[in-house]
């Protein structure tokens, strides 16, 4: 078998074999294959497309790659989300500790910020003391012992993914369905849990930009999961405005913590009931969906989703103080202002890309990887779409580390609102369901 | 600008400026764009196209790559052809003698073979003493003085074509019609000569396999060349049986001689009068195609085109008595068969590849670059494409260096034939001209 038979397989539209994907997989991991023939490949891929038999064969032969952890001593049913990535998405903070406290294990991988979208690991790090670098033995550790672990990727699941995303980043070759499910995939079957369920975000400040794109995404993720026996299930959202108020690290951990303690904002508070309540269902803890939603409301009602959350934070080392007085305990920015509205209006769009841009300026996220982010700093959203502002009403406040960063996202913030002089209708959260 | 975002632009199918491709390609020249992303782009072209102007802007920027040469202290018109490549194909070594004894004087750059193709430097160095390796300054010389002139092409002109052509072959990106043309053009024009006449084969011996292919290609070159001032016309001739009778190299330079000499084979004769009278009408010795066939016909009879063969031969060291002995002058396989005919019937087809992978079997040609040829061995064919042949009457001969080899070319050739009761037709040999 030769890497450049399987280039040309592939570029003129053929549908390659397991045989064929797991000899370049291995062999690029390897470095028997060198870069230059992986990256024709992927944009081979990009432009032909792959069948779904083919983004499994290579999702598996990823995971063949590494390591994969077995948590199938901590009992029949373990649980994973993920997110595709979003702004303002800070879902795995209140939705794990919900699902974990209805009984049902979340042993979780999550990832840092990149570009305009925030990372749960950088949002955890805001709280003193937090530790996400657990070693393998630690996160199944956890997982037996409260069941809920939230922690960084180990490097040694599916470095093929790592080592062909870093060549896709560079070579144009990340927009494809199938790179992106398999990559997303890979990493969620070598992290062992049985129940999946993938939260794919669509719009303004999504990766997937159209519902057509995110349900392609969606189906393919879900088919690709249950042919290697996981139960699947994918939730697509809207993206076109920020998720919640919050956009920032600590800024969304109080969001989070206030979600878990009954008053947070609505559409987050409805986005992660209806997560937490899908992945109780897929993990047997409930039968139908409407009796998973009177659990949930029952562990947020009782504390007892919150008094997980706390449990994880003292498991991983962090100031367990935060759940009652995240304000006090969570780092502050110095410089806090709002953004007054500059017309009377109904807010039309808030594009949620410029957003998360808007708090990479101020410092909350990263445009390389690697850089440092500020967990004081962000934006608090205080008019959504469908909200009415007086002129000069706040339409958001900007925490910064001084004023001249604080000025520069206010700019931003304001050029990412369009506006109507007629009432504009809220925008929908939850759009379909994949299963 | 960023690689990247010219690689993005091309995978999403858009046109890219002149500024964008001279970036590219000076960057990679330079080593600053490394190959995974020239890689990567490689295939996007591929998959995705280029428009001639892209074409264009891509030949010159590799012209540009390198040093280019300046013929025009030589005379108003320098000549050049470029074939595509097919079995059998010594056509420069008739043609060149024909147009440069008229008058149009010659300057051509010519490669090495590879695979199922031969090259004319292979071919030339049959004759004993032969230089190919010429400087740049020699070979103007040359053409000032005697008006022909046949080496091998400098590593200086368009070193970026070498660059890609080198990655395009491990990554499964040769195949591209733009790419192509540009490869040929930006050689073609850094070379010098303002005449170009293009010779594209087409068929089971060509790289282009279908006339539409072959076509499309053709069209391409000229309007590439026609663009930057260039006289330049492609003629598309078929390669659905070997040119001619002989397959290797010092066989066909005997076959070139016998053509000069006024008794070569009819389709090869037919093909290199052709050839010659399109350059001289290019070229301005002629006014119409007619006129010029005429001269190219007074040259062969009244022995100037030998004669200035003999010059080319003189000029670059080699022994000049080939010209008049061929068989005694050139080097000659130890163990010459004929192979017999397996049956009564009609010759319907012969498949020119695999005639050419016999004599890379007999060690005419090379599988790898830089491996060595045997200049004495190949096939000649007695019955080609609509011939009849009685049971064990012969086929061919081979000329090989031992019997083994022998058997195993016999084995292939055999199995390039195809058969037919019925009489068959000769095959067209000229098909389209393109100008």
């Amino acid at each position: 078998m030769r890497a450049v038979d399987i280039i040309a397989k592939k570029r003129d539209g053929g549908t390659l074999t397991q045989e064929e994907i797991a000899f370049f997989v291995d062999g690029y991991t390897r470095g028997a294959i060198p870069d230059y023939q992986a990256s024709a490949w992927l944009m081979a891929v990009l432009l032909r497309g792959m069948t779904w038999e083919e983004t499994t064969d290579l999702t598996m032969a990823m995971v063949s790659s590494g390591q994969t952890l077995s948590l199938g001593a901590l009992g029949p049913v373990v649980a994973d989300k993920h997110s595709t990535g979003g702004v303002g998405d800070k879902t795995t903070l209140a939705v794990a500790p919900m699902v974990a406290a209805a009984g049902l294990p979340v042993a979780k991988m999550s990832g840092r910020g990149l570009g305009f979208t925030g990372g749960t690991l950088d949002k955890l790090e805001s709280i003193p003391g937090f530790r996400v670098d657990l070693s393998a033995q630690q996160f199944t550790q956890q997982v037996a012992q409260i069941g809920l672990v939230v922690a960084g990727q180990s490097a040694d699941l599916a470095p093929a993914d790592g080592k062909l995303y870093a060549l896709r980043d560079v070579t144009a070759t990340v927009p494809s369905i199938p790179l992106i499910a398999s990559s997303i995939m890979s990493k969620k079957i070598a992290a062992g849990a049985n129940v999946i369920v993938l939260d794919v975000k669509v719009g303004l400040g999504a990766f997937m930009k159209t519902l057509e794109s995110a349900r392609e995404l969606a189906q393919l993720m879900v088919r690709v999961g249950k042919g290697v026996g996981r139960r699947v299930l994918a939730v697509l959202s809207s993206m076109d405005q920020p998720l919640g108020e919050a956009v920032g690290n600590a800024l969304e951990v109080r969001e989070a913590i206030e979600t878990l303690q009954g008053h947070g904002p609505h559409d987050f508070d409805e986005h992660c009931r209806t997560l937490a309540a899908h992945m109780l269902v897929l993990g047997g803890r409930a039968t139908t969906l409407s009796q998973a939603e009177g659990l949930v409301a029952e562990m947020l009602a009782t504390g007892q989703a919150l008094d997980k959350f706390v449990d994880l934070v003292r498991a991983q080392g962090g100031d367990v103080r935060v759940a009652e007085s995240p304000a006090a305990v969570l780092p502050r920015a110095p410089y806090v202002a709002p953004v007054p509205a500059p017309r009377r209006g109904f807010v039309r769009e808030i594009n949620a890309e410029q957003v998360g841009l808007a708090a990479v300026t101020l410092g909350a996220g990263r445009a390389r990887k690697g850089e440092p982010v500020d967990h004081r700093v962000g934006i608090v959203l205080q008019k959504k779409v469908g909200a009415m502002a007086e002129a000069g009403e706040a339409l958001c406040t900007i925490h910064a580390a001084d004023e001249s960063s604080a000025q520069a996202a206010a700019q931003q913030v304001l050029a990412a609102y369009a506006w109507s002089d007629e009432p504009v209708a809220t925008l929908p959260l939850m759009l379909e369901v994949i299963e």
